[in-house]
C-alpha cells in the first residue's frame, strides 16, 4: 500500500475577539499587533439574552478574546462565556479569554460562614465554557491564579504606574501607603519599585462591644511632610481610599497621590475622588473611563501595549514572565 | 475493641431558596409547601457583583433554589449561579435549581455556522456551579431536558392552560393553530388535549432572489369560522402572534385565543397583545407581570401549585411523572 | 548552557479509518480525498466481542474514523468506540468520529417518564472514549448537536437532494409535505430551497376517549393536483411514509416524491416503498443499501464527496459551514 | 421565623432491574432477595436500536441493574448502558451495574501496538451513563477492578466451584492444572482451597525462526495417574482447554475435570466439551446456558444465592468481603 | 404486581481514621468523640512505599481521615491519599480528609514565572482520590478553601490562642505585630480579638541596586513600652519571627509573646525560640511536638476539642459555622 | 476588511526535565538526544515541601520529565507531580511524564478487602496534575497501561536483558524460571526470545489447616544440569529471588543467572544477591545503584538508549511499537 495519508505543513494564526463591554481597548491591542479584531454579529434580544455569531470562519485559530468585566458585569462575562462556547463549537484551536479586570475577584475567599467563592466559580465556568487559558491584569490577590485549572497569564501594571510616578515625582520624599491592613504587601512591592521608601497603612479599630463597626481609622507608619502614595489593585466607590486620603492630609502628609489600576469607579466615586484633595489620581485602562466621568486631577495610562506584548509572547511561544523581570 | 463507630438515624430537611428575581412566586411556593423561604443576605455591590450569604446552616439540607430568567436575566442566572456554589461550599446535600423560566432555550441549536448552543452552555454552568438537579417548566424544545448531565424535572402547564380553555369556552368549534412552522408537533399536543380538533398554522414563504427575508405568510389549515387558540411556550415582544393572530382574523376565523407559558413580555409586547384583536390572552406566572404590564384581556393562572407538588413528590422520592399522565 | 531543546517542524497528516459496518462509501470518500484507507486487523470473537488493531503507526495523526450505524447496530457502535480507543491510547493527535448516519439520534428526548436520552448518551459514550470532534449528516433534530462537548460537523443533504428534484422535476406545481407534525419546521426549509412551493403536513388526530390511539390522519394543507414532495430525515420501515403517500394520493395528489437522507429501510420497507406509489424515492448512501434491497423507482445519490469535501475543510482549517452557505 | 424546612426520615428502598440478556438469573436473584424484578418496556426497534422504559417511578431507590454479557454482546452492553441511562435521568440514588460476565474483560492490556484497552473503555462507558458502583464475578484478571473509578464489589465462584469438586472427588488424588502460563496464580489458589495438590500448567513453545506460531505443547509439572483438575474463568470456544484435556490424559492423567466459572460456549465449544474426554465439566450459571447446548457430563452450579447475598450486604452497608474470607 | 422493592431505614455511622503522622491527636479527637480510631494494617514496604487495609467493613460509612502534613511530608500526604483510595473502593458513603496542618500551603500562587500552585495540586489530589471534604485549621490564606472543588470547613485556632492570652496577660498595654507585611490583616484580626490593641508589622526594604536583597527590617507602628503579641499561622524554622522578636525588643518592646498555630518548628527553630528572648511561646498541637523539641517557655494549647466538635457538627449536619461566631 | 489575524509556522521544541531521584540516567538520556536538560531551581523545605521553578520559558514545549520512583519514593512522585503542575501553568504544549521504574506498581489490584488500588492512583494524581502522557518501562504487569486515560509509551527492557544472556551464555542448556506462579507468562516470553527453551517456575504451597502460610516451595518443572535463568520485573529485598535461586541449586540446577529490570534493591537486597549463589545477576539502570551497593557478580545495562530512542519517536511522531517489534 503505498499512499494512505494526507500530509500538510500546519499553520498558526491569531485571532482577536472582542466583547462590547470595552472595545476601545481592544481596538487599541489590535491596532498594536497590526491585526483587526475579528467581525461578529452580536446583539441583545428584547428580554436581555446575548447572541454572538463570528462572521468569517475561526477554525483552527488561536483566539483571543477580550472583555473587561464592567457594569453591566454580568451581561459581560455571559457574553464572553458565550463566546467561548461559540469558539469552541466551531473548532478555534485554543482559546485565550483575556480579562483586564476579572469581575467577583473580590470575593475570593469566604468572609463569613455560607458564602460563595465566586471568583472560583467564575474561573469553574470559563473552564466549562471551553477556555484553555486566561490572561488577567493584576488579581485581587495572587492566589486567584490557582482558582484555573490551566495556564494563567498574569500581567502586572505596577511597573507601569510605578515608572510614570517616579517620573512625575523624581524630586518627592515619598511615602508608600496601603489603604487597609490587608494589602500592605502590595504597597511593599511599590516602596521597593520606588526605590525603597517608606511604608504607611491605614489601620481599622474596632470596639468589642460593638461587632462589625468600626470605631476609628488610624495611620501606622511615618507619613508626615511626605509625598504619600496611596496604593490600591482598583478602586470602586472610593470610600476607602478618598477617606484614606484626608486620613493621610490630617496626619500631616504633604501631598497625596492615589494610583490604582482598574478604574471601576461606581456610584459617587468620580465626586468623591476629584475633591478628596488628592494632588493627582493615576489610573489604567483596563476598565472603559466614560468622558463624562473623568476629572481634572485624573491621569490614565494605556494597558493596551501592555496586554498586545503579552498575547504576542503567547502566539510566539515566547515570555511573558521576562516582561515582569520574573515575577508572576 | 468495642466501640469504634458513632451512629445515628438521618433526617432529611427540604430548605427553599429564592434568588431575586421572582419572590412572589418563591413566596408563593413556599406557602403551598407550608415552608418558609430560608432568609438570606443578598445584595449587588455598586460595580454590578452580586453576593449571597445565607443566615442560617443549610449543612446536609435538600435544597430547592428557585429563580426565573426575566430581565436583567444575565443577573438571574449569575445570581442562581452563585447561590449554587455557596450551597455546594456549605454541604448542602443536594441542589435543585428550579428554573420556571430557562434563559437562552431557545438558543438550542445553532441556526448558522459560528453560533453558541447557550441553552447547552447554562445546562454546563450550573452542573459545574454544583447543581444536581433541574426543575424546569415548558422547555422550549424537549431535548434540551439531554442537554444536563442529570436529572431533569420538567414541568408542563400544558394541562393547566388547556383546562382552563376547555372550561372557559365549552361550545366553541375549536382550531388549534401554531404560529410558525417549528411549533406544530406542540400544538398537535394541544389539539388532543381539546378533544381531538383541528390544527393550522402559519407557513412563512420566502422568494429564493431575496434571501433571508419573509415573503409573506399563509394559514395552512382549516380556520374559517372558528374559534382559534393560538399556542407558544412563550411570548417575547409578541410580534409574531399578534401578526398571526391577525392574519387568522383575516382568513375568517371567528376568534383567537393567545395561550402561553412564559410571559416574557418584552418591549412592545403588551401594546401589541392588547390591541391585536385577540379575545383573550392566557399565560402563567412562571415570569413576573408587574401591575403595570397587565392588559384588560389578560388572564393570568398560578404555576405554583405544580411547582410546589413537584417539589414535594421530589423531596419524598415520589413520581413527578405521574402529575403528567406519564409524559415527560 | 547553549543547546537545551531539540528542535522541529511539525508535519500534519490526515488518516482515514473504516469501520465495519459500511466500507464501500469509506472507499469512496478515500478516493475523493486521494487517501488510502488505513489498513487495520479487525474480527469479532465467537462470542460477539470486536477486536482492531492498526497496522501502522497513527502516532500524532488527524484521524477521521468514518462509520455508519446500521444494524447491527450496536456491533457498529461499539466497533468505533473501540476504534476511538485504540487510537487514543496509540497517540492520534486528534479524533473526529464521522458518523454518516448516527444511531439512536430518534431518542433525543423523554417521550414520556423514565425513559434514557440514548442520543445524548452515544455522544457522551463517544466522548468518553476519546473523540475530540463528531461529524454526522442531517441529525434527527438540530438539538443533537448541543448534546456533545466540543465541535460538531453537521452537513446537510438536503442541497443535494432538493437540486436533484429540482432539476428533474422543471416544470411541476410542487407542494412540500411534511408526514407528521413534527418535521414541518423542514418541510418548510425544503420549500425555500424549491422556490417557495406551498407546504402541506399530516396531522394525526387522537379521540380523547382512547388515548395513546391515532384515530385518523388528515391532510392539513393544499395538494390536490400537485407534485407531492414527502420529505423525512431516514426511512425506517417505512411505514408513516408510505401511508402519507397514500393518503396524499388519496387527497388528490397529482404524484408523490419521497425524498429523504437516510436510508435505514428495515423490515417491510422496500416492499411498502416499491407498491405505496410514489413515483420516485430519492435516497443517500449513508447507510449501505445492498443490490437485494434496491427497487425499480429507487434513486440513490451518494454523499462522499460533501463528506470528502468536509474532512478537507477541517483538515486545511478551511469552512465547512461555507459548504452550506453558512446554515449550521 | 419558626418554620424554615420540611423533615422527614429518609427510606432507602432496593430495586431490582434486568436486561433481556439473562433474564432467568435476574429471577432467581430476586427470588432469593424476595423481591421483583422491577417491570419495564423494553425492545429493540427494526434497525436495532434498543429502548427501555420503567413502569413504575425509580426516584430514589438503591437500583441494581443485571445484566449479563452474553452473545449478541454488544446489544447486551448497550441494553445495560441504556438502562443505567434512563434510572441516572429518573433521579434512581444510587446505581450499582451488575455484571456476572464482565465483556471484553480479555481485552485487558495491549497485545501488540495500536491496541485498544477495551476492558477500561467498558467501564468508562458505564461510569459516563451513570454507573455508581459495578459488580461483577470472576474478572479476567483482578486488575480490571482499577479500571472503574469508583467500588467494585468483586464476587469469586471459586469457593462454589472447589467445594463441589472436593465434596464429589474426595479420595481422588488430585493435580490442579493451568490451561497456560498466564493463569498458574489462579491455580495455585484453587490449589490450596482443595488441600495444598500439586500444580501442574501447558507450556506453549515457540519456534524463533516461525514467530507467532506455537510448536508443541509441554505439560510443566507432575500429572501421572493423578485426577487433573483444569481450571479457568470462561470457556469460549473451549478450543485451549479440551486440547490441554486431550494432552493431559495423553501424558498419563488418571482422569480431568474441567471447572470455569464463565460458560460462554461459542461454536464449536460443546461438541469439543462432549468429546474431549473430560469426566466432568463443572460450570455455573452467571451466562445463560439454553437446553439444546447442555450436554451429558456438564454440571452447572447457580451463582444466585452469592450475587443475592451479595446485593444484600451492598444495600445493608454489610461486608461483602466478608463472603471471601477477606479476599478480593 | 405486589412486591418489587426491599425497604429499609438508613442508618448512618461515623467512622475516625488515622494516618501515621499524628496519632496522638487522633486519639484524643476519637476520646472527645467517645468513639475508637477504626483499626487498619499500615505499613511501609522496604522501597518507600506505602500500604494500608482495614481490618472492619466500611461500607456506607461517614468517613473522617485524619492526617497532619509533618515531615516527612510528602509520605504523610500519599498515605492520606492512599486512605482515601482505600475508603472510595470499598463504599464508604462520605469521606472527609481532616488536615490538621495542610501541606504545601504556603505555596499557594506563584512568586514568580513557572512556579508550581502547590496549595491547589494537594486540593485537587485529594479531590481525585476520593475526598468529598475537607476539613483544616488555619489556612495559610483563606483563599485556599477556594482551591478545593467541595465543602471545606475552615476552623480557626486563633479564638482558642487569643483566649490564652487575654487571660494570662490580663492587665497588659498589648501591641499586635505582624512579622511581614503580608500577614497584617491577620494581626488585625487578632487586636480586635484582643480588644481593639494598636498594631504593628516589620517591613523589610530592599535597595533597588540590590534585588532580592533585604537591605533592612523597620518596625512600622508603636511598640515602645509595650507587650508584643507576634502572631503568625506557623512557625517552620523560626528565622523571620525570631528575628522579629529581636528587633521588638531593641526597638523599646517591653516583652513579646509568640503566638502560632502550627507548630512546623523545623531545624533550628527550637533553638532560635528558646533563645530569642521572647517571655512565652504559645502554639497548638496541630502537628506534633515530641518531648525533646519542647522548651521551658513553651506553651501547647490542644486543637483536639475543636476537631471533635467540628466533626461532630459535620455528621449531625449542625453548624460549623457557629463555632466562630460567623466567620468563616 | 482586509487583515484580521496574525499567521505564523508553528515551531515545536522538546525540552527534557529531570527530578532529583536518578540525574545520571536523565544525563545519559539527553547526551543520547543531544539536548540538555533544562536547567531548574528545585529543593526542598525545611518541612520536607519541596519546590521547583524552572529557568527558562517551557511556553509550547514538548516536555518530557524524568524522574525514577527510588527511596524515598514518596518525595520522587510528588517532586514530579509537582514539575508537571508547574509545567502545566507554564503553558508547555504537551506533558510526558516518563517513569522508569513506576512506583507503586505492585499495588495494581485488591489481594482482599479495603486495600487501595495505588497504582490506579498514581495514574489518576498525574493526570490531575497536567500529564498528557506516560512513558514507563516494564510495568509489573501490562494492566496497569489501563490504568491511565491516555497514551502510554510501555518499553520492555526483556530484549536489552535477553539479548545480553544469549550472547554471554551462547552454549548453555538453559531453561527459564519464574520466581513464582505468578509470572510464569513472562518467563514464557523469555523463554521464546532465548530460543524456545523449557520452562519452570516455583509453587508454594500452602496448609489449609494454616491459612496464610506458606508451607513449601516446590520447583515445578525440569531444571536438573541446566543454566536456569531466573527471571523478574524487579528486586526488592531480594527475598524470593534468592531462595528461588537456593531451591533451584539444591533441585540440581548447573547454574543459576538472576534477569530484572528494576534494581530496587532495598534492605537486605545486596547481600543476598551477593551471596545466594547465582553466578551473575543482570539489572539495568532504570533505578540508580550507587557504587555501594554494587556488588562483583552484578551487571548493570544502561536503560538510555532505549528511553532516548522512544522520546525521540514520541517526538516526532514516529513508531514506539517498532521499537519492539510490535509487542506493546
Amino acid at each position: 500500500m503505498t499512499v494512505s495519508a494526507m500530509s500538510a505543513t500546519p499553520k498558526k494564526s491569531l485571532k482577536l475577539f472582542s466583547g462590547s463591554s470595552h472595545p476601545e481597548l481592544a481596538e487599541e491591542v489590535a491596532k498594536q499587533l497590526d491585526v483587526t479584531v475579528t467581525p461578529q454579529a452580536a446583539y441583545k434580544f428584547a428580554n436581555g439574552e446575548i447572541f454572538v455569531r463570528y462572521d468569517e470562519s475561526v477554525r483552527g485559530c488561536d483566539a483571543f478574546v477580550i472583555q473587561s468585566h464592567c457594569n453591566p458585569l454580568n451581561d459581560a462575562i455571559m457574553e464572553q462565556l458565550i463566546m467561548v462556547d461559540a469558539l469552541k463549537r466551531a473548532s478555534a484551536k485554543r482559546i485565550t479569554v483575556v480579562m483586564p479586570f476579572y469581575g467577583y475577584a473580590r470575593q475570593d475567599k469566604k468572609h463569613k460562614g455560607r458564602e460563595p467563592i465566586s471568583a472560583r466559580l467564575i474561573a469553574d465556568l470559563f473552564k466549562t465554557a471551553g477556555a484553555d487559558r486566561i490572561m488577567a491584569i493584576d488579581l485581587h490577590t495572587d492566589q486567584i491564579q490557582g482558582f484555573f485549572d490551566g495556564p494563567v497569564d498574569h500581567l502586572m501594571a505596577q511597573k507601569l504606574l510605578a515608572s510614570y510616578i517616579r517620573d512625575t515625582y523624581t524630586d518627592e520624599q515619598i511615602t508608600v501607603v496601603s489603604p487597609d491592613s490587608g494589602r500592605v504587601r502590595v504597597a511593599e512591592k511599590w516602596a521597593d519599585d520606588l526605590g525603597g521608601t517608606p511604608l504607611a497603612f491605614i489601620h481599622k479599630t474596632r470596639d468589642p462591644s460593638k461587632p462589625n463597626q468600626v470605631v476609628a481609622n488610624r495611620v501606622v507608619g511615618d507619613v508626615e511632610g511626605r509625598l504619600c502614595v496611596l496604593v490600591d489593585d482598583m478602586i470602586d466607590t472610593g470610600g476607602t481610599i478618598t477617606k484614606a486620603t484626608e486620613q493621610l492630609l490630617a496626619a500631616g502628609a504633604k501631598d497625596v497621590i492615589i494610583a490604582a489600576t482598574h478604574a471601576v469607579l461606581s456610584g459617587p466615586a468620580v465626586e468623591r475622588l476629584s475633591s478628596c484633595g488628592a494632588k493627582e489620581v493615576v489610573l489604567t485602562n483596563t476598565l472603559p473611563i466614560p468622558e463624562e466621568r473623568r476629572f481634572p486631577n485624573l491621569t490614565v495610562l494605556s494597558i493596551a501595549p501592555l496586554v498586545a506584548e503579552a498575547i504576542h509572547q503567547v502566539f510566539e511561544d515566547g515570555s511573558v514572565t521576562s516582561l515582569f523581570d520574573g515575577r508572576a
